[in-house]
């Protein structure tokens, strides 16, 4: 097998993207990753689409022949891949697209990840969102995708003592560092007041403490490593691309405080590396509640269970923390258009490893780590890259 | 690269599944490839799921993780990834399940297929499926899916003189095939007459030129295949599995009575194994339509462009002819789960090649090629398989 880069970049600005459609989006994405790779649509060999829903939110499927044609390049003939883990679907995308590379199948290959979620009402939004989760035994129960993960906040302050505000530390690290990437859905400062004082979406969670609905799109180019500097004087290089899968209902869970196929992925990653999580320079985890990237920074290993509340409100994820997690703003405040997420979340990275994160930007950074997690942890998929 | 083998395969009976929920099928699939590789669940190192519209019909994403729970595989945490190219999305699972194997990341892998389509209305039905075309320019303009296979069907009679009891001669032979096959949706024999006195759907194609709504799953085993002799005494080569992508509209292709993804991947898949179409002993192809299979033999090189129908009423590629299709009835009559599809059809051509496939054996046969399209040709994926 080969080793992997990433030679290109792009990203769409997040946001409610009312002039935009699904495949404006895609391709503005794609575009901006091959623009940045400087090389030509016609050298592309593959592409990988992440999406989550788009056979509801805008009524279509056959997502990887979309792409490939209103990307043109469908007229190349080149297989395009339509992948789908939930709100991992970029993940995912990016690691089969990985996989293509490594495994001397492709050479150049894009993974593109996108969702429009604008078009529909909120009612549809709802329940589009629940089907992530297991429809039959906790959608038909009742359960909204916040709640679920309200029921592991709940559970996680009564037993490790975190606090309502040590939660919307969370918010509030993610709102600050938003407001220095200008590709972000929110890039404006709130109060852990303002979170707590907000509207309640299901208890202890507020609004402020959820992720949003977002449009948007990103892409990143692949090449095998050892071509990666004749298009790139920085590439990036991909350590590990690892994914595990745990039950999709919480009720089936050993511990609904940690999720398990996070433990996994990065379990392996780290095997694979040689890699420990002192080792990682900055983190983007799956922050789309709060409470989420609590679970995340612990079962990633930057702290232990149960002190991740506590490592939040010290500063120790801020940007100018021990592990800066989330530069981007995180699914909260930069947003959270499904099946870009995984992706945008390593386009994040790669910023920060090449020096070009502007205002944000992670000083010295030399490895960096993408967590993306589908469903509340049904599939959790985590990548390691270095300069 | 390793070469790759199939060990092992399972399928439901297809057809209209009242009883069984998408999870009972593709657990039920699975289990059966499971026993009949020998194999225990625990061997599994990755999963692929093709599904092309869980989120309309069943209301449910996150496939790859669902199926892994379901089918007791998400405790041992493995990678599960569904994978969507429309009416290819099973062709699309296999295809990166191969690949998977193929590059070493893992080594038993699952791939199965599985479409649960009953339990919506027609006119859910209607709508779903032409999310496999072009929403926005062919759905919206009130185009359904057989109206599209009509104006090939129109186009390809005009241009070549194919008659509409050629057409109908497709319907007949797949039906008698499936009259041979347990699995089969439709097990009865039906006339030419039958076929063009039965209702219209989009002129010239009747509700008998149209494959069904059907429920079902199908999956099979993978394998190094340096290994599979361990594991059965009669392993299925993989030799080529191709795929390529054109415009999803079809005013956007250069010609409409052919598949130019169909040419593109059965010509690299006839590169890479130095074969011919003169090789194939037989063949699954994909007949949403019966003007579909026309086009599919004449795509594949069987027959030159143009003598499809002929070649048909000729008995050509009747079970007894010099190329058999579509033993299994195809999808006009062994039934067409759109995400199970394209595993089903190479669990037909691994029972051929095991000479297990009963009364419609094809004697002798050594070598069989699967041909999944998704829409009217946006995907299409072509596998290779020897003895």
């Amino acid at each position: 097998m080969r080793d992997v880069a990433i030679i290109g970049i792009g990203n769409t600005k997040f946001g409610e993207m009312w002039s935009r459609s699904f495949r404006d989006l895609v391709v503005e994405a794609g575009a901006g990753a091959v623009e940045d790779a400087g090389i030509d649509g016609s050298d592309i060999d593959a592409l990988y689409g992440g999406n989550m829903s788009a056979g509801r939110f805008v009524e279509q499927e056959h997502i990887g022949a979309l792409i490939a044609d209103y990307a043109g390049l469908a007229t190349m003939h080149i297989p395009s891949v339509r992948v789908e883990a939930a709100c991992a679907s970029g993940g995912l995308a990016l690691r089969q697209a990985i996989m293509a590379v490594a495994s001397g199948w492709h050479d150049i290959v894009i993974a593109a990840g996108v969702e429009k979620m604008t078009d529909v009402t909120s009612d549809a939004l709802t329940d589009i969102i629940v089907s992530a989760s297991d429809r039959e035994w906790e959608g038909m129960a009742g359960a909204t995708f916040p709640s679920l993960y309200a029921m592991i906040a709940n559970l996680h302050m009564r037993r490790y003592g975190t606090t309502r505000e040590e939660l919307a530390m969370v918010a509030v690290k993610n709102h600050h560092n938003a407001t220095m990437n200008p590709k972000a859905q929110f890039q404006s400062e709130i109060s852990i007041e303002a979170v707590i004082n907000s509207s309640v979406v299901s208890d202890p969670l507020t609004i402020l403490d959820c992720s949003p609905i977002t449009d948007g799109a990103a892409a990143v180019i692949l090449a095998p490593a050892e071509d990666a500097k004749k298009y790139t004087d920085c590439p990036v290089y991909v350590k590990a691309s690892t994914q595990a899968s745990d039950t999709i209902a919480l009720h089936d869970r050993r511990d609904i405080t940690t999720l398990d196929a996070t433990v996994h992925a990065v379990k392996k990653a780290y095997e694979q590396t040689g890699l420990s999580p002192k080792d990682i320079d900055l983190a983007e985890v799956h922050d789309c509640f709060t409470i989420a990237e609590i679970l995340a920074i612990e079962d990633l290993g930057f702290v232990k269970k149960g002190e991740g509340g506590k490592a939040t409100k010290s500063g120790m994820t801020a940007l100018d923390g021990e592990i800066p997690v989330n530069p981007s703003g995180g699914l909260k405040a930069c947003g959270h258009p499904l099946g870009a997420t995984g992706i945008k979340q390593a386009n994040e990275v790669v910023l920060h490893l090449r020096g070009d994160a502007g205002r944000r930007q992670v000083e010295g950074a030399e490895v960096g780590l993408t967590h993306n997690v589908g469903g509340t942890g049904g599939t959790a998929i985590v990548h390691i890259f270095s300069r």
